[in-house]
């Protein structure tokens, strides 16, 4: 490509909504345009960046045996009816009339499309397993959308449906597929991460997402440097602490916290650690009658340690209470007689569930709210000053230090960018919409499912977020809109130059390498600015002096300095260097 | 590609809706699966199909100069707005209201949003010309959607569209992509034609539908097969006839036509030629204040010969006429004093302005209607009986024998399905929308606009049209879903028959040749009747017999009957017939 030919649009600065450093840059370096909110045109030079992601996805999916479709982006809603989510699901699901007043939505995902298509296609155990992909335009109605390619609204993804004769095929489908987006990932260059994710109601262990490491990223993610282990925050385990209860050592006291409601003003307040004190969430549950009225709630007491955070996945799998709600204040006052921040689990006004975290469980002379207001009470001891606790479970989110639930180590947290996910389905769908084959036997079976999304729009802005600098973009090789510019120096003044830049040019496209050509005649510093911005990791100068050496520059994008290097060895050097 | 990972998946019988024979074998062929009405998902087979359409489309908008991006499927009305096309747009035009209860529209093509991006991107007219293309979804809400791909509600387009600095540019880049059309068409290997097509109210020529040329096409293609001229049906121009009015002949006579109210009737029962008879068509045009309220008529008296159609395009181009509509019977019965049926040139109650087809206003000792009820007037001539047409001009649809405009002989006519239209726009959204740049004494110019379409998911449907038989689809090389087809007879029981299959499928892998391996165990008859269906070009039988002397059976998808090769040859041949 010659860059006269191609558009090249560099911003000096970002536009004022541009919040995060890949928006930033990749509205700077031209690649997006915004069109409306969270609606985003690919410029020539960011579409070159999603095709080249389009390319690599499609071929391993391929590889990994999986078969390309596609299905509308605009669906009719009886499909999304029969599974119940055209109603469940909320605002984010774009709704469609059309001229006859017939209700369609726009894809978010494409489970009820594809299971359609499985239960006509697939009759039999002998055409499975199926792997469907398609890399289509989605539409997320998103209350606010920010972060460009990160939260849009539109956007593309490939999404993967595989279907197979019983749970331990699916297994496999699943592990073929997280093993693909592994070489996936591998070859983007990106440095990521897969780490277990809450599989909802079906549980086991079969949910993994793909994040990309980034400071800037949205999730937190927990590893164990010491082992393979990793989790997002929400499935990461917190262990029980391995040191058993320590003996009471202090009196139960009722001490005066005038206007102390949190753990920590308690405890600075008391001059006592922190580590010692507990906090108690109410939450409460409610069973409904067929028409959805509540029929009978029910209250439960969580207690965790004052310097903790609750983990709502976790507490929502604790029998009993999925779907939970915090309670309201007369739920509390009923049971406590007090208002929150002075609550506790001693001398309760009315009983109820009581639920207390691992590390809870073995604390001893702990601080909690006295139920009575501006008074909490120290020296509290299991047993002693109220009963030894009933359920205990893991409530809280771990933190640094934590020992690995492997046992490998103690758990470390970095921040990550989701760009993928595989998940196994079991039949959610294909019991939903009857989507059954023969087994071997003859006998109607429900189909077993998993389905595995890459957000492909949203993939640069990850890559982004983990490689840029003051600059600019920093592309890795596999996501470069071009691989190598070519930037000759005044060729307007220097005709050896432009030849030299033109033999250069003719000879990487013969060898098949991905080369633009700065025939622009910009100024080398406007010019050098430019790529940097753009982030094309090779870059080969050519200036008038050099060449009557022989010679012309080389500089990785993430080299300090120029190389001086031989004309005749810049084909060899490059593709040396996108080889390692 | 082996078909056991793959999904082949035919149909003895067509879908009951599917009316036309590419909608019956793209539906048994497995290639596209209905969801709703005109909306399809386009299945394994099908996909394949497109996407070998977008990639030389693709290669030769590219090699043309035009820079590809992406803009959004789901758009704000804002764009459409400042258009006028938000309302000006039937129900066609998909609308939709998101979570915040703003407008947007679904693309049926994109000239809002692409003129956005010139107006912001190209200040300088150094930066002109440029030619920005998409290939993307796009969706038309068809009053009736019909024919499968053909005249679908969701489908896929590449449209391109140019911005120039003047007319000449404008028309430059016009014929780029008129050249670049052309080779895209040859490359299918389609049978097409390039038909002159009319530009609206623009003027000039720069206009042409691409056709493929199929009997079943909706379109009715105007052609000279002595030149190279060829319009479609509403551009072709017919010529006045060369022979000069003969001289009357017959004297003006009132003829009793009891209830012969139609031209063909009048000329049987006056046993007349129709030749000599002559159609009258009452239209009027409305003057419109800034309400748009009505605030003066006027009435037109149209004269074509009775065996001829009127051609509304090119009525309306007549001066004063543009937005004509039929008149009402109030008007007609002020102007002629008689009910349609029986209405002429001749005699009028109140003057009306008259337009006269060439070919009328060479016509002696003609019949038209009395304006009296039951009555003709036959042996009419101008001049004689009424004064000579005052405007003379080409009213009518062109008719095969007709002399071709060029005057290289006469004229043919054919059935085409419109697959591609270049179109060259003026300065109608550049002014609309405000897009100006700096010319080379620094005033704001408007960007003259050119836009080129193609349809990328119905390209295969009219290729289907074109291509098959009763035994199902024939595709060109360039568009089949797989070249080659490899059928081993029972390679369950002949090892040696599935060794040379497998070798041979090596071999052409190796090779880049796009080939399918039939390795499901099929009997050869419902192999073959698969394989015909989908019309895979090329196959290869491997059978035990032939294999013991080396031989296998090569036949294409148009020959009659197969032909023996030896295995060896087989690559050189399928590669010699790719190449030719």
């Amino acid at each position: 490509m010659k860059a006269s030919q191609f558009l090249i649009s560099t911003l000096k600065e970002a536009p004022a909504d541009a919040e995060v450093v890949s928006h930033k840059l990749m509205m700077r370096a031209g690649m997006i345009k915004k069109l409306g909110a969270g609606i985003y045109s690919y410029m020539p030079m960011g579409l070159r960046v999603v095709r080249k992601v389009e390319a690599i996805v499609r071929e391993e999916m391929n590889r990994a045996g999986a078969v390309e479709l596609a299905m509308p982006v605009i669906q009719p809603a009886e499909l999304w009816q029969e599974t119940g989510r055209f109603e469940a699901m909320g605002p984010e699901l774009l709704r469609i009339k059309d001229r006859h007043e017939r209700d369609y939505v726009v894809q978010p995902t494409s489970e009820e499309v594809v299971t359609d298509i499985a239960r006509q296609e697939i009759k039999s155990y002998k055409q499975l397993p199926k792997n469907f992909y398609q890399i289509q335009t989605k539409f997320r109605d998103e209350r606010r959308p920010r972060f460009g390619l990160m939260r849009g609204r539109e956007f593309t993804m490939k999404d993967a449906y595989s279907f197979d004769r019983d749970q331990d095929a699916a297994k496999l489908s699943y592990q073929v597929m997280a093993k693909a987006y592994r070489k996936i990932f591998d070859r983007f260059g990106l440095v990521y991460r897969a780490v277990a994710a809450d599989s909802g109601a079906i549980g086991g262990d079969l949910s993994e997402e793909f994040q990309v490491i980034a400071a800037t990223g949205e999730d937190a993610i927990v590893y164990c440097p010491g082992s393979d282990y990793a989790a997002n925050m929400e499935k990461a385990e917190a262990l029980a602490p391995q040191s058993p209860r320590a003996a009471a050592t202090q009196a139960l006291e009722k001490v005066s916290t005038p206007g102390m409601s949190t753990c920590v003003d308690v405890a600075n307040y008391l001059k006592l650690p922190i580590e010692n004190s507990l906090k108690t969430l109410v939450v409460a549950t409610d069973e409904r009658d067929d028409k959805g009225e509540i029929v009978k709630s029910r209250v439960w007491l969580l207690l965790i340690r004052g310097d903790r955070s609750m983990n709502e996945v976790k507490v929502g799998k604790i029998p009993g209470l999925a779907g939970f709600r915090f309670a309201t204040l007369t739920e509390i006052d009923e049971h406590f007689g007090c208002e929150p921040g002075y609550l506790g689990p001693v001398g309760l006004k009315k009983p109820l569930s009581v639920v207390v975290d691992r590390e809870v469980a073995v604390m001893s002379d702990w601080i909690c709210g006295a139920n009575v207001a501006d008074y909490h009470l120290s020296g509290v001891n299991w047993g002693r000053d109220l009963p030894e606790p009933d359920v205990i479970a893991d409530l809280r989110n771990v933190v640094e230090g934590d020992l690995s639930p492997d046992g490998k180590g103690a758990l470390a947290i970095e921040r990550g960018i989701e760009i993928g996910h595989v998940f196994y389905l079991g039949t959610k769908y294909s019991r939903a919409m009857n989507a059954t084959f023969l087994d071997v036997n003859g006998k109607p079976q429900f189909m077993e499912m998993g389905c595995y999304g890459i957000g492909i729009t949203r993939l640069p802005a990850a890559a982004i977020e983990q490689n840029h600098d003051e600059r600019g973009i920093i592309w890795p090789d596999a996501l470069a809109p071009f691989t190598v510019v070519l930037c000759p120096i005044s060729p307007d003044r220097f005709p050896d130059v432009k030849a030299a830049a033109d033999k250069l040019y003719a000879e990487l496209m013969e060898a098949g390498v991905d080369v633009i050509l700065d025939d622009r005649n910009e100024r080398p510093g406007a010019m050098f600015a430019d790529w940097e911005l753009i982030g094309v990791p090779h870059r080969v100068t050519l200036g008038d002096r050099g060449l009557k050496e022989g010679m012309v520059e080389y500089q990785h994008r993430r080299d300090a300095a120029a190389t001086s290097v031989p004309v005749a060895e810049v084909l060899g050097l490059i593709q040396a260097r996108l080889k390692a």
